[in-house]
């Protein structure tokens, strides 16, 4: 049985699946991590858009503060990116603000893991709808239009 | 609790990934069925390799027979597909014989589903190393020198 804190994990990814799929992307949400622990590791979430794909690590904090992820996984994370073609990112949900994506190569290494900070968050994170537009290549209409 | 049924499912799609996987591929099982069947189409295992983009429906049969998809299923296999800009596939496994991928274009609609049977799979399901090959483009290096 999933712990209370494993369902809040899924909550929260499968909230992230749900918007990134009613921007029009396909996304999917990785296997319970009981079998993710073993032999094969998945991201927590995948998402693509007309073949540029993207790799997230998903985390949500009641409170905004530190959140360290360890080497092993971010150099799994960058292995699976790597063969898919794919782009790794953090996504990071404080609290009940909006969810703040960040490339995984903008986040800090502190040798045994990498740090992802509130300060960080701000400014190298986007919002799910300026990350959306990047994608599908409408930055400079949104900045007329906008 | 996933049935017994349920069980040799994931089993085998888990045989499909490591495959892919072992091939240099990235590869992906979906979440169990029972979130599955709620709001969100997640393909049963989605691979990528540098960019190129594939979902499966995977099918596992002890003998080998006719196999039906469901035409709302493959509407949303083929939905996930057009969004993410991948390839749909049927992976098909009969007993011990090894895995032969299909395209889904190739599997003749009886209207209310799709038929995928022993026929057709000899005919135009390739084996997972053939599709590799493909897939890197390395096929007349093959053929030259297999």
């Amino acid at each position: 049985m999933p712990s209370r804190q494993q369902r809040k994990g899924f909550d929260k990814e499968r909230d992230l699946v749900l918007r990134l799929w009613s921007y029009g992307f396909a996304a999917m949400r990785a296997p319970a991590s009981g079998a993710r622990a073993k032999r094969i590791f998945y991201p927590d979430v995948l998402a693509a858009y007309r073949g540029r794909i993207f790799v997230f690590e998903v985390k949500y904090r009641s409170e905004p503060g530190p959140i360290y992820i360890e080497a092993s996984k971010v150099e799994k994370l960058r292995d699976f990116a790597q063969r898919a073609g794919a782009e790794p990112m953090i996504a990071v949900k404080y609290g009940r603000s909006e969810w703040r994506l960040i490339p995984l190569d903008e986040c800090p290494s502190t040798g045994s893991s990498i740090r992802v900070d509130p300060k960080l968050v701000e400014e190298k994170g986007v919002s799910l709808s300026e990350f959306v537009s990047r994608v599908k290549g409408q930055r400079s209409i949104l900045e007329y239009t906008g």
